[in-house]
C-alpha cells in the first residue's frame, strides 16, 4: 500500500532537498494538498522560473537574471577591490551590510579534499584571469567562512595571488557584536585576543 | 538589495510550508537552482497534480484519485468495522500493519477548543450518517492519537455512538514494542500498568 501516485511523487521531490527526510517530506506533501490552488501554482512557477530564468553571472559567478549581473556592470562600484565569497547568499549578506562598494567573486564552495572538491571545482582560475584582465584590482578580500575549509581556501588563494602584487586580506575574526564571552568557543576567543586593537 | 525575483518568489513559497523559516527557505531555494531541470519539472508537476488530481473520498474522507476511494468500493473488506483516524497518513500506517481488513473514516483533525476546532470542523456528522446508512457496522474503533485532544475526541465520538448500540473501542495504550521502560514517560507507564494482561 502506498499513497496515491501524485503524493508519492511529491514526497520523492521533497526528499531531494537537503535536510528533508521521509517523514518531513510526507508532511510537506500532505500540507500542499490543503494549500490554495493559487499558492501551489505560484510555487510550481517559481521552481520552473528559478531553473529557467536564473544563471550564474559569467564574470563574478553570482546568481542573476541578467548576464553579466547588475553589480559587475555598475561602473560606479569600486573597481579596485574584489570580495571573494563562498556562495551567492554571502553576496546578499555583504550588500545588506552596505559598507562594501567594490565587486564580488563567488567561488561556488570551498576546498574540501575529504569531499573530493579541489581548486578546479571552484571558480578560482576564473578569478585569476579576471584579475589579469581587469588590471584595476589592488585588493582581494577573502570572505570565506571561518571554518577549517574556509581558512584553507583563503590561504590557497592568497598564495596564488601574492606573486601578482595584489594585496590579499581576510575578514577579521573575533567576538560577534552583542555576543557573550561566557558562551564564545575557544577558537573564537583565541582569535579575538590575537586580533585585539589598541584603544 | 534582494535576491533575484524568481529566488525571492521561491523562498516565499517555501515559507508557506510548516516548520520552514526564512533561512531554511533560502537554502532550499538556492539548492533548487542547482537541481537538474528534469527534477525541477517533476517537482513542479507533482505539486500541481497533488492539487488537481487528488480529492478527499466522499465516503471516508481519505485522500484519493478515485472517488469513492478503492477501500470504500472494495466489497471484500469487512463492512462491520470502521476504524476512525485523525488523518490520511494514519490510514496508510494501518494498511502497512496489514491486520485490519475493515473500513476507515478520516476525521480531518481532532477536537481542540484552544484552536477553535469543534465537532462541526471535523468529519463527525458524516460518520454518524454513514453508520445509519450502512446498517452493517458493529464496531467503531477509534484510533485518534494518544494525546489529550485525541482522547477527548475519542470520548466525544464514543458518547455520540453508544445510544445507537454500536460497540465503540479504542486502541490500546502501553509500552511501544522494543522500547525501554527506563525512558517511558509516566503517563505511558501508568496506562501500561492499568492495561496489564494476565499471562
Amino acid at each position: 500500500m502506498q499513497y496515491p501516485k501524485p503524493i508519492e511523487q511529491l514526497i520523492d521531490s521533497y526528499r531531494l532537498l537537503p535536510g528533508i527526510g521521509a517523514k518531513t517530506a510526507a508532511r510537506l506533501a500532505f500540507f500542499c494538498m490543503e494549500l490554495p490552488e493559487e499558492d501551489i501554482m505560484q510555487f510550481a512557477n517559481a521552481l520552473i522560473s528559478v531553473k529557467r530564468d536564473l544563471t550564474h553571472c559569467r564574470i563574478c559567478g553570482n546568481i542573476t537574471q541578467d548576464n553579466p549581473c547588475s553589480i559587475c556592470t555598475d561602473s560606479f562600484r569600486d573597481q579596485t577591490r574584489i570580495l571573494v565569497v563562498e556562495d551567492s547568499k554571502d553576496v546578499l549578506s555583504m550588500e545588506r551590510m552596505g559598507e562594501f562598494k567594490g565587486l564580488y567573486h563567488v567561488l561556488g564552495g570551498v576546498l574540501s579534499p575529504m569531499n573530493g572538491i579541489g581548486p578546479d571545482d571552484l571558480s578560482i582560475a576564473p578569478l585569476v584571469s579576471r584579475l589579469q584582465e581587469m588590471e584595476t584590482v589592488e585588493e582581494v578580500i577573502i570572505a570565506t567562512n571561518p571554518t577549517p575549509e574556509g581558512e584553507a581556501t583563503a590561504k590557497y588563494i592568497a598564495r596564488l595571488l601574492k606573486p601578482a602584487g595584489i594585496v590579499v586580506s581576510r575578514l577579521a575574526h573575533g567576538l560577534a557584536v552583542g555576543s557573550d564571552i561566557e558562551y564564545a568557543d575557544e577558537m573564537t576567543l583565541l582569535r579575538a585576543v590575537e586580533g585585539r586593537r589598541i584603544l
